[in-house]
């Protein structure tokens, strides 16, 4: 537990184990794999500097190194596990890409153990000052501009309503997805992503 | 700690207080005043039997027969103060309904310590299935069902679709303010709430 004052980088050169030598990069892609691995398996209360260490045959003082919590490591993991999952597509038609992607992102957050893993980082976050700033800075941020990067798109072509805020919109399609997810009590499925685009696009005023 | 086996339910009788006695209702509601102001000076983690008890004048035991945790206690005092805040009013236009009940609702969610607080509700719920339990049953669920309640009179009287559902509709308003209390990257405001409700009614396909 000493090393917890180092800089939280990556080392320059390689590092010894055992016999042979692995370069940084690939250590550092070992550990955040077997971390996510245990993440997708136990959740967050399972994530431990020990623990993955152990499994990705890495030695717990560059852990230490590397991040200054389990859970910024399990974030980081997290994140690198899902990132492809994210992937937002740009066909030309904002109706079709807005719902491939919420089909794929449903998919996400209702798939066991993916969905209640980001349930409980959001949750954690709300009384850990550090996770939720690298959930703000690492996924929320981010994650919005992407989507409203397209959302822009759409609206240069005329797709959108020149005068809307992409911004908001973002909350009426992932924050109602979240909401479902953090605040059970409906079903979170395609058929409820589909009724969210149409809500938006067409409006519902009778 | 030998009374967390009898029912949670208030005794019939008086409780003896000193040379007095007040009824059980008049001591329920000084307890569940007392938490909800503890609760909104030092959030969640300030609750405990034994601070409530104190202030509030009852006996310990008497809190660990009317509430199974803390934390259930705490939930039902932060329900009852802000119970009148998230009433739904019905003037016949479903636009300033909705507007007047979302400039209430992101008040509450802003103002300190209530928002903070609920934050931190639905966050400890995603690793506490009790408090998740008592989160949808005496929260979010009758808390859908009131806005649905008056969204179905909308469509009633022809200013919303028929066709839409009045769920998701609860998701693309208040879980949206929850998006951006829970997540938060962009201001929450009342600025904001006007768009939700402009987006939806009108909808944003240009």
């Amino acid at each position: 537990m000493g090393h917890v004052d180092e800089p939280h980088e990556p080392p320059k050169g390689p590092e010894r184990r055992g016999r042979g030598r692995r370069p940084a990069a690939e250590v550092r892609q070992a550990v955040l794999e077997t971390a996510g691995a245990m993440l997708f398996e136990a959740g967050l209360p399972g994530i431990t500097f020990e623990k993955v260490a152990t499994r990705a045959g890495a030695s717990k003082m560059t852990l230490y190194k590397w991040w200054p919590s389990p859970g910024a490591l399990a974030f980081e993991a997290y994140f690198t596990a899902v990132e492809d999952t994210l992937a937002f597509a740009d066909t030309g038609d904002i109706e079709r890409d807005l719902t491939a992607q919420l089909h794929s992102f449903v998919g996400l957050l209702t798939g066991r153990p993916a969905g209640p893993v980001i349930a409980q980082f959001v949750g954690a976050a709300q009384t850990d000052p550090a996770l939720a700033d690298a959930l703000a800075k690492h996924y929320v941020h981010p994650r919005r501009r992407l989507a409203a990067d397209r959302l822009t798109g759409a609206q240069r072509v005329g797709q959108i309503r020149a005068e809307v805020d992409p911004q908001v919109v973002v909350d009426q399609l992932w924050g109602a997805c979240y909401h479902r997810l953090m605040m059970p009590d409906e079903p979170l499925d395609t058929a409820f992503a589909d009724a969210l685009v149409d809500n938006l696009l067409r409006g519902i005023r009778g």
